[in-house]
């Protein structure tokens, strides 16, 4: 039996090498190749864990049982029109989860108590003890509502934020004002301060960050203009209306974790914009060795015969 | 019955005049006068709301049954070598705790994801996605466990990270490593990355914030070296041996929201460090309605006989 690896397009510390050894480690009655630097026999592959698949690879394996994508997003995956149809199962883990809430938290917190601003002041050398206003006066908004929202959730409401939260199916959580569907869209952003995006990256969700929807978030606000978070994916987003909104005051700032193309470009207004923080797509990065445990766990229960975790409904695009 | 106000070096939304209509509004029955601007009687004050109040006022009434003061610590009414005997109240309330929470997670935060990295990385334009380590990798030391350390221990916990806490006498928190009194210190600094101060200023903590004391944390830790954040008085930090420490590698950063003379003079290093993060003293901006309520409140309660919260201890100096 064959694990196939088929890593494309990260960097050192996901190196194909590297996940090679930690599935061996776990896996050591499992043949694990990695794709492209060894031989291997294609109808000995049973299962295969990928990150950016190469398209068609994939369609080449005639007895694969299961795709593991070692991410939480499986757009990449999805992208490859030739994808045989086993199950596909993405990343859940506590660790990654864990990751995302401190990334909101800690950038929610950041525009709540004008950080930016502060570290302004500070180049000017200047004592503004300007007024804040307390966590319950912000209304946080959480578009997407799996684990890593409903978990984030929890954290803000504990600091006093008030939290309500939209997801494409209806979902109640305590604490927080839910809406679902396109019908509950416009109410959930009319009474957002803070929009915190961590929607899959799907047909429908494509582009979704736009004037439009930018332009029906909340005006009243203690912030003065709302805020952005896109620690989703970046095709969600379109830069050139989140520029433009900036500029005219239909967003106040913006925490961008990623980009519709990737390392940003140079040559993006992004970058050096005064109200906009950008991170190098590491809100939530994954510890591989937790990865690659609870990939091999599974492997290890599929073969004994029990159901897969996290198998993405390929209709849905998650 | 008066209560007379003495308020002093604060700034607009905590002007004497907003404070008198605050409490006029809560105790109506009540006469509230405001020190040097309107003739009362001296023995008619029963009590006295006070922000670093004029040194030998108190002492002049002799009806006096408490004082209130308007802030959480109480360094500079305790500085007035002729207070009179009387119960000295401090604020103890959900709203300025809250707030500390909030400025203690964004710098823990701030300072575990790299963020002043980051934004030099995107000042740059670089697109550094360098590893990052899990909340759990870092040694959070808390140094008071009063009501604003619990607090923040307890978010703490929640985010993952390791917490421990300092005291002077014993206490136990769930989850938290507890050391105590001047024999637990240096087992605690050792076993700690970032430090954040939230003790009061009392002649036994002036200066301890020293050279000694950087030297002792952890040097072992994920962050490459130990990190200070101190939200608590100014007066407990050496300003030349945080500099020395931080250019030294003793220390790797700071957050400083108190400063040993403040405003912080345009002449302090400290403002154009690059790796100190400077606040006006506004870790805990006070909601003065808030207070104002909880004042009142006491005073309606201590005029029915009832004991009165939040006590000084003046042995103790908090």
């Amino acid at each position: 039996m064959t694990l196939l690896l088929d890593i494309n397009g990260a960097d050192d510390s996901w190196s194909p090498v590297r996940w090679q050894a930690r599935f061996q480690a776990e896996l050591p009655h499992v043949r694990v190749a990695r794709a492209g630097s060894e031989t291997y026999t294609a109808d000995e592959v049973r299962y295969a864990a990928v990150w950016k698949p190469t398209p068609g690879l994939l369609a080449q394996l005639p007895n694969l049982k299961a795709i593991f994508n070692l991410g939480a997003g499986v757009d990449a995956v999805l992208a490859d029109a030739t994808l045989p149809d086993v199950p596909l199962v993405r990343v859940v883990n506590a660790d990654l989860t864990r990751r995302m809430t401190e990334y909101v938290t800690l950038h929610v917190l950041l525009h709540h108590r004008r950080l930016p601003m502060m570290l302004a002041a500070q180049r000017e050398k200047r004592w503004d003890a300007k007024d804040q206003w307390a966590a319950r006066a912000v209304r946080v908004g959480l578009m997407g509502l799996g684990e890593l929202g409903r978990d984030a959730a929890d954290v803000l409401l504990r600091l006093g934020f008030r939290v309500s939260g939209w997801s494409r199916n209806a979902k109640t959580l305590a604490g927080v004002t839910t809406y679902s569907g396109a019908a509950g869209l416009d109410a959930f952003l009319g009474a957002t301060d803070i929009l915190v995006v961590l929607v899959p990256l799907t047909p429908a969700t494509r582009g979704m960050l736009n004037r439009n929807l930018f332009g029906k978030l909340a005006r009243d606000g203690v912030l003065g203009a709302p805020v952005l978070i896109n620690a989703g994916r970046g095709g969600l987003q379109v830069e050139a209306d989140i520029l433009a909104c900036l500029d005219d005051g239909t967003l106040g700032a913006a925490s961008l974790d990623v980009f519709e193309k990737e390392p940003l470009p140079a040559t993006s207004a992004l970058w050096l914009h005064p109200r906009v923080i950008v991170t190098p797509h590491n809100a939530a990065d994954s510890d591989a060795d937790e990865i690659a445990r609870a990939v091999a766990t599974q492997i290890q229960w599929h073969d004994r015969g029990e159901p897969l975790l996290h198998v993405v409904d390929r209709s849905l695009g998650y």
